[in-house]
């Protein structure tokens, strides 16, 4: 038997992906992959580590035994509530190439607002030649909720495209060239925002967050004529009825979507055909298991040489 | 009379936006707008500076007195092979906004290549939850043809936005962290090219230069399976027949074009309907006339003060 005991691994996305990349990853304690059929009854008692993304309802029970669990993607809430959850440090997954990946994401969609994608693209198959002059970047404040990881990469690059960047988060940043807000500043942050980009972790605090109420304190009769809301945090922060009706009455001009109250979006879900509103299945920024696999052995790596374990989430906020 | 004749202006684009901006602009001197049916018989001896797009063909013929000419765009392939065209300064259009907006152009297109725009928006018609695993930026090289005004800017955006960049121009350029290569070494860029961006003036030597041939001489296997071909310079640089075959035949993955053969593009054009294909109707990056107007203005206090005139076009390379 092996020094370490296998890495407990149930993870409730890409099942493929995940298979053929634990194949190679932890040599020196390998794993046991609850996924798999041989693995599912397996004696869960030694397990140290587990890396998890939506586990199984019995997992804690199962394992009581675990040091560190390990996320499988940059959020936690898939978690932190559930029942029997040991008092052990939760590592969220931080990783260049997914704060890069969202990044591709933020920027495109506000681009495609800034540039009138949806009004292009429907002349375009009307084969309709018609030019629209759209602002530029510089005339349009995006307002970026949540300055972690990915708001703040997102705010840098949305800078570099020239738009007008603020930012709100719990406890005030400094970034330069940006103006921040204060949790308790919220309605003025919302009063300068034109695009509103949310990259909010889920909390009770951000349950139900982004609703009509704070839609009508969106900067109204900027250069896009009226607000828009994007959203690629997580789908429980946001009401989506009232997302339609907003759409609808003319409060947002448009959004952008990457996660739903409920996923997958069913397919009698009015936010589907909405005009000016791009939908994208949560694939803004995907875990990729080579990087997941190798931040999870790096971490491990540290905790057992006694070094703090990175990213990990404060149970008092949530996060 | 004023001790300054008036500026002469024959623009044919956004006629009501000229004439408005016109009543305020050159107020040292004023201006005969050739496109008001009050201006159009005048008397153009006197005139010594001229505003030109696509001018009438007999403009030089009655301004015979004209010391130099400005450009209405960044181009001046509309200009140059004008009969009697006479052998004074050409000043081309530089304006940091037009330059920022080109930039939030070619982004956006590289971007929705990159993470698949077109496949996500049939399948939100089709309203369908269908993830796509895109290659991060860091995987995809674009190759920027043009390394003018434009183009650097381009390149710059680019990299923030974690492409890899490579650049081609007549003469080399410098960029830090940007592989370059000059009109000789055509063939090693393209065959390291996922995404072309075109940001080439119209010139004999450009015209029908984007062919079967050099779309074969692409990347192809890279990260994104096939290359793209985005076009923002000037159409007649392109062979639209080519174009149509290359992406029925799989040869290019997808195109971006906001400028044709022929402009306005006719409704039978196939172009429209392609797959993979985003078209824009020559909107990529607009004159804004107040910035034009003002433009125009620094010169010519510049050429009157005895100071150089800047963005003067070299007659022997055509742009
Ligand atoms: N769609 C996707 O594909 C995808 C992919 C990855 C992640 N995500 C989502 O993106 C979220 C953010 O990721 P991250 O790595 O940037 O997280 P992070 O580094 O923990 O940053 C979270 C930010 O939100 C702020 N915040 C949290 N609760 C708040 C509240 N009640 N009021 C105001 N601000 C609050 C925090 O404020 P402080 O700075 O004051 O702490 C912080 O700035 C994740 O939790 C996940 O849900 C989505
Ligand atoms: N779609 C739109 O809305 C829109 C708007 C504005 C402009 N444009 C087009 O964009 C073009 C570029 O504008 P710009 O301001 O960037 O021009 P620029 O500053 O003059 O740059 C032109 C670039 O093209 C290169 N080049 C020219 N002929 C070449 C050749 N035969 N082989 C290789 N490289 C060649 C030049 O090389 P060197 O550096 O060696 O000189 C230079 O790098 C304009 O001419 C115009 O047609 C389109």
């Amino acid at each position: 038997m092996s020094a370490h005991p296998p890495i407990l691994v149930d993870i409730k996305f890409n099942p493929e992906g995940v298979a053929r990349v634990l194949k190679t990853a932890f040599a020196d304690r390998g794993s046991i992959n609850l996924a798999d059929p041989s693995d599912r009854a397996r004696d869960l008692r030694e397990a140290e580590y587990a890396l998890l993304w939506k586990p199984d309802a019995d997992l804690f029970a199962r394992a009581p035994n675990l040091k560190v669990i390990f996320s499988g993607g940059a959020g936690v809430d898939h978690i932190i509530g559930m029942a029997g959850l040991p008092a052990i440090p939760i590592v969220r997954f931080v990783d260049r190439s997914l704060t890069a990946r969202m990044s591709e994401w933020v920027v495109m969609q506000c681009l495609m607002h800034l540039r009138g994608q949806y009004a292009h693209d429907s002349h375009q198959r009307r084969r309709e030649w018609a030019k629209l002059i759209a602002p530029e970047a510089a005339e349009i404040t995006v307002g970026v909720m949540g300055l972690g990881i990915l708001g703040q990469d997102a705010v840098a690059k949305l800078k570099v495209m020239g738009f007008n960047v603020i930012g709100w988060s719990r406890t005030r940043k400094e970034i330069a060239g940006v103006e921040t807000f204060d949790a308790a500043e919220l309605d003025s942050f919302l009063g300068k925002t034109d695009i509103l980009v949310g990259l909010l972790p889920l909390t009770p605090e951000t349950t139900g967050f982004y609703d009509s109420g704070l839609f009508k304190k969106l900067h109204s009769y900027g250069a896009l004529g009226r607000p828009v809301f994007i959203n690629a945090g997580r789908g429980k922060s946001h009401v989506e009825a009232d997302i339609v009706s907003a759409v609808r009455d003319g409060i947002l001009g448009g959004a952008s979507l990457d996660v739903f109250e409920a996923e997958p979006l069913g397919p009698d879900n009015p936010l589907w055909a909405l005009e000016n509103v791009f939908i994208t299945p949560h694939d803004a920024a995907v875990s990729e298991e080579n990087a997941l696999f190798r931040h999870v052995e790096a971490q491990i790596a540290r905790f057992e040489r006694g070094e703090p374990l990175q990213f990990v989430v404060d149970r008092a906020v949530g996060y």
